[in-house]
């Protein structure tokens, strides 16, 4: 975990952190404005929870991790909510089933907005009294970055239900801005040597990024954009869904056993697709996403090319500055725009509009070292059947990612915003 | 079918059955009062519905049986109800599945009962410009009475939906009266030789209980009162639910593999249960419920008796009066004062409390006709595989059961209000 | 259970009963002569075993229920063999799960073979020791029975085996005599009444054939003979496996989930059958078989018709000779010549060929008392969810069926060789 | 893939690889010798083959890879056999499905041996006719050391199947030599920098193991040796299994579903394991074996150290010499006295009794390129999700590992002979 760039011990004034815990905590309850009390309550698979789990579960993270063992004489709200927002952290106590989440419409919304008070209440107490502390400042940040997490979540989360219901109703605006079409994929070559990844600045960072570590690779190219969906529809075109030799073993057997012939969301004439804001036509320009990590390696195969690794998407996008279609754009999709204001040294989009898939999995850096505690079981245990993937989308909170950061998925997950970067070796 | 008891053709008036329309419609949105919004959308089994999708699906019965065949120029208000709100009528359609009416965050409740309303309002409109028109009304009752069916069922239903709350919500106030101790089981001996069971009257029934037909049974003994509580401990207690000799094979595999150990609902102390009050002291003295049939049946065989046929039970109950423990009573539990009030010739509590199952597999009766047309999916269908309740239960609304009723479900559900009542042979 | 015939307290001299035995026993052991030793190890599926377990658990009923108890001194062979060969007794102990027998390469067929001898020697002896003793010869009895019904499951079970094989292994020599063609059924009418049913004579049953006991029934009508292949075949042409309106809920959910469009063993062009001979013509004058009760419930419901009741066939079937096309015929398939041989009264076919489904939910008589001991698991505990049959079939051993032999299966079973006989009301 | 050490271009005399070919096929048959015709037949799980599948698959590989494409004229024995007997080849045909391997009685054992010598017989034809064609040699290496994979499997399958039966059937002679106690394991350094790995001899080896290419290792410590079942009962003792913060989440999922509480094959009381000698007493001396990728990676985090890279071990093993515990020592189980003669460097075992665990998923080497053709879905296909084993096992074939032999499983896997060697960093 990188130090706190804004740690000022002693500082007798309400600390610049606490800022930024406002700020994050209402974006979590804004994000809910367009949503009915009933979207708030379905969960539409294991995988993705309903809003109103997401609200409460991170203030539970700051209960649980800051008031809990710092706020002396702490009462809870109500005990039971330990219980119930508790998502996946053995080592302080049972929990209520994952998959379950959606089968409890108790509390209801308007009591988690009241356990958030409570929670934010306490928190600016504590602050306020041991502004000091580096711990709780520490494991503050770490919640507020925890919150961006479940906002992203939130969004494609609620996408997934809404995209259940035959009404397919909207969470926000029509998109009214079409995308340009791009230039032609630029393979842009990058020296190879010994080099180092893992975050490196003083700001924050997850532990997975860390430490920062040599590396050996081989010079590179990557491609200059993500691939369209216009490049996508080709490759459908092309038979790509029924030939076994573009496929990974266990993404055949995937794509055969679900039917799968198009990335999700996509109606099934390939002509229209299910978005924030509706089914609305399929925007060619626009980087494709919600495929899995299948797919886009089967897509990479069919292209003679292949997935960049983690290592060579970091070194690449180092220099990169960190804007881009991010859900501060309200889009809440990708394309647009995006790509004329998001360019770098022949680069364009490495931020925001898509998650790239890397061909790396998910494994600890050299000397990696999870947080002390149960906050270690924050990202460490998943270093498993996971895929690395890079870059933020444009559902990822602005000024959430950076070059360092890894986000990690298994590799038949699709309900992300989840797209595809091209690279060769020479 | 049975004709209409309150049928007077080329009536001028307002036809009285829009009386009963109209209550029965205002009865089914009371049943909300005390629900959260957040309450109606979970649906926390496939065999069990939110109680939105209760509001809304029985509207549509009226829509797409009465309205639609028989309005003219009618204009839905949504042409989606007409696929999302189809329970299993195939014949007229396809429809969304079981399973997943729970993923329908939208139609909103409020947006379920504006439904509701232009729905009342169109029959309102329909039946007042044409009130002797006999199939109309008939599909009215139908309709009635079919809505009267969903409000047990939005009970039941709800009752699971809060019960896998840790929360322990409940539906509505505290039971206050405990149950008297009541009398031993006597049983009661009854007559054989060639009756007529089936409906006999001028009211309305459903066409499961037509014709009226000749039976031979045999001389019986039918128990007195359902078993209590107390009785079923003494079952547990005597290693019951462990002596496979007891047991059916289906049963057996059944708690095997599930691991049952008590009926439904129990603590697993034995010492309480969930209720729709919430969680309350084991009632002794009322009768068990939330039992399998093959619970009911090993529990027979081991008080060496054996389970009413339906036959039996029809002929015993036939001239016992309607009283009972029934949803108006607002107790919505088995037990209370019930027992007292609810006697005649011996027998006690045959309508009200629990369903009772009874030993009959639900077949057709001899020379049996489905309702014509698409309403023939309503009970034929079903006569498969499934057992034969009698006698209404605490959730079902006073008025609805009559002794020729027959209720069915699967024998290993157990969320309904099911109970026990023995028999036995000379 | 009924007296049994032979029965000669006192004999001095070998009792007849064991000739039967040693005839039956070599019975089985004859019916794998042209099975390969791989044969007898597979197991296609949870409801049918390998052969060498049948060959061994038959073995085992003799065992477990005539030597243990009543053989002084007995040893057994191996004491593990009570577990692995124990079916479904679970009064007498812990049983190898049904689903993993086809797992079980142990004992090999040689071993099997071994233990037969070894228990049918001591059976031998122990009869020879105490030729009058009743219960054991009733055991003896009913376990001679047993195997019968073992020796037509040896046959259906490997049936599905081989028809599982690309190969399309042969049983037996091929089917040379097509079936004539037969005349139109014709409904043959029955007097109502009150009339008994059940086992009536001297000679052996089941227990669930008693007792014998009064019914009611309206008049009705019988159909003649059997539905053909090429009656069926115009249901399919009709559209009959897309049509709800014809299907039982649970057979439409069912058709529609497996993708049932024919019976099992029908190849997709209707053209072709496994049989026991491998892969033959579809003989369309042959009875159809290997239907589910809900494709012969939808056949009957499409032809106008419905399926009898177990009664109706009982006294339909009451004085027709016990003739037909059974296993000692050898055809090992429905039809052939034995329409021709095996009529009475206008009603062809009712023993032999196939077993026909009824309309009834096998559910105990009137007064049914179980076997005393653990023989009452026999039949008694599978009387819920499933349905009689009457009349055996083509891989019945001759002399093994009765009028009042009740067959039982699920609804959803179709690799025995189940048909259909229609019935109407007046 | 390398070249072929013994290619003599244009020889007339039989080549040596025919030799070779000949030693490794009669090998497959001679380790069938104590199996019964019954053990050859079972499939205990859709990981797991029949034996004589393995028999049949391994003959297919060189009828379809070698034959049918090279051999003018050739006649298939049987054409069903190509799919029958075709593995996971998608881009060559279908295929039978995996999971139902075992519902195959026919071809039987003897025909497939037939089948055996059929194309043996063929191979040796083509070989002796065109014994300098490069391309046909090649593929023939990759049959012969494709079958010595299936020798492996043909080993931990049987395993398998004997362990599903109470009878405890044995493969092999008793074990009669235990395990003598190792000295504790010490931690080995070994030095950091730019290094290379992947094959670089002349000699045979699979795609995956190629290109040779370079890597940055950071300096690490490498257990002296694998842990041993002693070791392992501590970490079981100390409750291993009961705490979450040990385990990699999909682990903890898996051994929480699964109830894992030992290695597989170890009884209950932890003092005996089914060997293929049959149930022995656990060696405690000897390398514990299969484990899961969960328990070895959590027995290394309660170890305070870690799994190996799979650079790493390829390092420390490079100039170990290639003797140890193999299949051929017929011991068929870890331990014995291996350990002495087994010894370079201070390093033991490295090579022979179980595969090591590595931390490393399987992934391509920079500039991979598979096989071309239908044998490119030979390992490429399955560098997904799956973890790097190195070293071999006590049931490899000798002389069939190398130091940079990559096999690879997934990490829920244990029916493999998989141990756990440690590592840690600096």
């Amino acid at each position: 975990m990188g130090s706190l760039a804004d740690q000022q011990p002693g500082s007798a004034v309400r600390p610049a952190i606490l800022d930024k815990f406002s700020a994050v905590r209402q974006a979590s309850v804004d994000l809910c404005q367009t949503l009915t009390v009933e979207d708030q309550v379905v969960q539409s698979m294991p995988d993705a929870s309903p809003t109103k789990w997401h609200l409460a579960h991170t203030t539970w993270f700051f209960e649980k991790f800051i008031l809990r063992p710092y706020f002396d004489g702490y009462r809870p709200l109500n005990e039971k909510y330990d219980y119930l927002f508790n998502s996946y952290y053995y080592t302080v106590g049972h929990m209520h089933s994952r998959a379950q989440r959606g089968l409890l419409s108790r509390p209801v919304v308007s009591e988690v907005l009241d356990y958030r008070e409570y929670i934010n209440q306490h928190v600016f107490e504590l602050l306020e009294s041991q502004p000091g502390a580096d711990e709780i400042r520490l494991r503050l940040e770490v919640g507020i970055n925890h919150e961006q997490q479940h906002q992203e979540l939130m969004l494609t989360d609620i996408k997934h239900v809404l995209a259940q219901n035959p009404l397919h109703p909207t969470f926000s605006e029509a998109l009214c801005e079409p995308t340009p079409e791009p230039e032609p994929i630029a393979f842009l070559e990058f020296q190879g040597g010994i080099r180092e990844i893992g975050h490196a600045s003083d700001g924050f960072c997850f532990d997975n990024e860390l430490p920062r570590h040599r590396v050996y690779v081989e010079p590179f190219f990557l491609g200059s954009r993500p691939v369209t969906n216009s490049e996508y529809l080709e490759f459908i075109a092309d038979g790509g869904y029924e030939k076994p030799q573009l496929w990974l073993s266990d993404g055949w057997a995937l794509v055969s056993q679900e039917n799968h012939h198009r990335p999700l969301y996509w109606s099934e004439e390939l002509d229209q697709e299910f978005s924030l804001s509706g089914l609305v036509p399929l925007d060619r320009n626009a980087p494709v996403t919600h495929v899995s990590y299948y797919e886009a390696d089967a897509y990479a195969r069919w292209a003679c090319a292949r997935l960049p690794t983690e290592t060579e998407w970091e070194l690449a996008a180092d220099d990169c500055p960190l804007s881009g279609n991010f859900a501060d754009s309200q889009r809440l999709h990708p394309g647009g725009s995006s790509l004329a204001t998001n360019e770098h040294g022949g680069l364009q989009q490495m931020f925001g509009d898509v998650w790239e898939w890397t061909a790396s999995p998910y494994t600890p850096y050299p000397g990696f070292r999870s947080l002390a505690g149960s906050l270690g079981e924050y990202n460490g245990k998943f270093m498993c059947s996971q895929f690395v993937l890079r870059g933020g989308s444009c559902v990822t909170p602005a000024g959430h990612v950076r070059p360092s950061y890894r986000n990690f998925f298994y590799p038949a997950q699709r309900w992300q915003f989840t797209g595809i970067r091209l690279a060769r070796g020479l």
